[in-house]
């Protein structure tokens, strides 16, 4: 198979954590005869010291002609705490968000049981938690309307939903727990809000369709407690964009693994594979940053991208046989760390073997 | 000092906590002497079903002549899942916070050392854990313009602020870091929304007022995180509305007493007090309730509305003894529980004493 992949490294350790999960991609790609071709973008802040733009048109293009993106992380501190900044690296995402029509981020919550140590809560509670978050990524408060009013003294953002883009992400969520363990979270505000009304309308139309699967209620706010006190009861949680943002962060360090969690972005025209984690500046050209969650995230790539599910799974045996070995990064070291590239290569060399 | 409350039981467990919190209300006003007055109204599902209004004009009317209300707990089972009922108990909350003007939620979290090993936190993280959340409770997507649009498949709602509502709950948010460790986490969204622009801008402004107090900035998705990872780098953490309404629940989890906790509002005609716990309906008239949240915001009305800190101090006192004592109800009992009108009469006992 052709595989055509765009490559946007990023800001910070964006490029070096890159460059370790192309050493997985080409050595699966070696691996199982498959031909792979691909180009590098720019985005973030160093396309805008670049061309002034953190998501080019040129880039764009790439994404949009890719059959797959393979994303770091973006953002630079310079850019921080100014609110009057006229361009910021985060636009250059909510742009690529928009363009290419990414209308899923999906979130695995795995625990890795040699990192149970490190998670914030009680090991019996969070040991075997496993389940999924879909967040919906191109409407709610992000898109919708927003504006000044009164010379600037009243500032306003609009949450909106269509009933076609909450059947859509819904739809995925039920393909989700269908391939799971048959429970689907809807996660709303539905006893305050109209677009969360909207959301629970629509589920109840659709929950029928599904008899497998037991569909769930549940208001964020409640949400955001039973993460912390009961992660093992989720399943699959899906919900609305600002929401999902929230849950999502929250949901991703109960783990203790944050460092080592991939994401995907499903789209209508291409889809992204990205870690959770960022851009972390202070780390970058220093060879100390963990590359597992940017492999992972390829794995996903391979998996949910080609429909390649072998391939996914040599990248994830790979990785889990680093950690078990204890070749890795200092942030997870037990023992000696590693360098950031010699943790790829020896996955590289895992999976060639 | 005369003392003039309004009483509001709501439904399931709340008259019977509210009973219990009375108890130690009359005790203090005995043991301080001071003059005590108080009414009762009805609100919630008990409201709808009495006169077809979860927070009645009578009721109303009865808070606006109070000087505080203490609150019980509202909502009941047969209103859930309902996203098309016409009049809901939740109605009669928002109702109330918009018409008293309770602009202020204030949820001190706060750690019981025999109830650490309840926490899902692992003790270290949380032990000693001591902050305040105050969340904007006015303003937002609550009480912004929210409908339908294509024939009911469109919806949406506003988040609005001005810049007097950010200021107020900025000044609140200052005067009690003043009073505690001089540090005020400002929550926003202020990468992505231009409400929570608004909200950074002011508070860059009022910063240099308070060269005594650190002002931190915080995106919401962080704040999620940073609660369960480092719940103690908190002093007193401002956010609007619906962030509020998320994160202060999140935070309430953490020190495993949930069940314990009191809240504040505060408002322009008058403030509430209230348990952070729900109507809990299954226990309703079981006498196994627990009333402590709801006597510790009696004391938290003693202190804010009355400005009577000895008051509060020995309704504190009180419910520290019987915790020490063991003289509690079940869901918190390592021996033999009590009744929810056991530990109420105790602890108004002890005050007695
Ligand atoms: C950087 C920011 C705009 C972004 C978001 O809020 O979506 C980030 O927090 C994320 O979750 O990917
Ligand atoms: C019941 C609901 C409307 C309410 C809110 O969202 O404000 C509740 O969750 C709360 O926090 O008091």
């Amino acid at each position: 198979m052709k595989l055509n992949i765009a490559l946007l490294p990023g800001d910070g350790i964006g490029p070096e954590i890159i460059d370790q999960a192309m050493k997985a991609v080409k050595a699966v790609a070696e691996k199982f005869n498959h031909e792979l071709e691909y180009t590098e973008g720019i985005t973030g802040a160093c396309a805008i010291d670049a061309v002034g733009d953190p998501y080019p048109e040129e880039t764009h293009e790439l994404c949009m002609n890719a059959d797959a993106v393979l994303f770091g992380a973006i953002g630079d501190p310079k850019f921080d705490n100014n609110p009057k900044a006229k361009v910021r690296p985060e636009q250059g995402l909510l742009a690529m968000r928009k363009k290419l029509g990414l209308y899923a981020n999906i979130r695995p919550v795995e625990t890795f049981e040699s990192l149970l140590h490190k998670s914030p809560l009680r090991r019996e509670l969070v040991e075997g938690a496993d389940f999924v978050c879909i967040r919906e990524l191109t409407g709610g408060m992000y898109f919708g309307e927003k504006g000044r009013k009164d010379n600037g003294n009243t500032a306003f953002d609009t949450c909106i939903y269509t009933r076609e883009e909450v059947e859509r992400i819904l739809k995925l969520g039920y393909e989700f727990a269908a391939k799971r363990n048959k429970k689907l979270t809807v996660v709303d505000k539905a006893n305050v809000l109209e677009s969360s009304r909207l959301w629970r309308e629509v589920a109840q139309e659709m929950a029928p369709n599904y008899p497998d699967i037991t569909t769930e209620y549940m208001f964020v706010d409640n949400a955001a407690m039973q993460i912390i006190q009961w992660p093992k009861n989720f399943d699959v949680m899906v919900t609305e964009n600002m929401f999902g943002d929230i849950l999502t962060d929250e949901a991703s360090v109960i783990t203790g693994s944050l460092g080592l969690l991939p994401s995907a972005s499903m789209g209508i025209h291409t889809s992204v594979f990205e870690p959770i984690h960022g851009s972390y500046p202070q780390a970058a050209g220093k060879d100390i940053a963990n590359p597992i969650a940017t492999i992972l995230s390829a794995a996903m790539m391979f998996e949910y991208a080609f429909n390649l599910k072998e391939e996914g799974k040599a990248i994830r045996d790979a990785v889990a046989a680093s950690m078990t070995e204890g070749f890795v990064t200092e942030d997870i070291a037990e023992g000696p760390a590693q360098g950031t590239s010699a943790v790829g290569d020896w996955i590289a060399n895992y999976i060639e073997k």
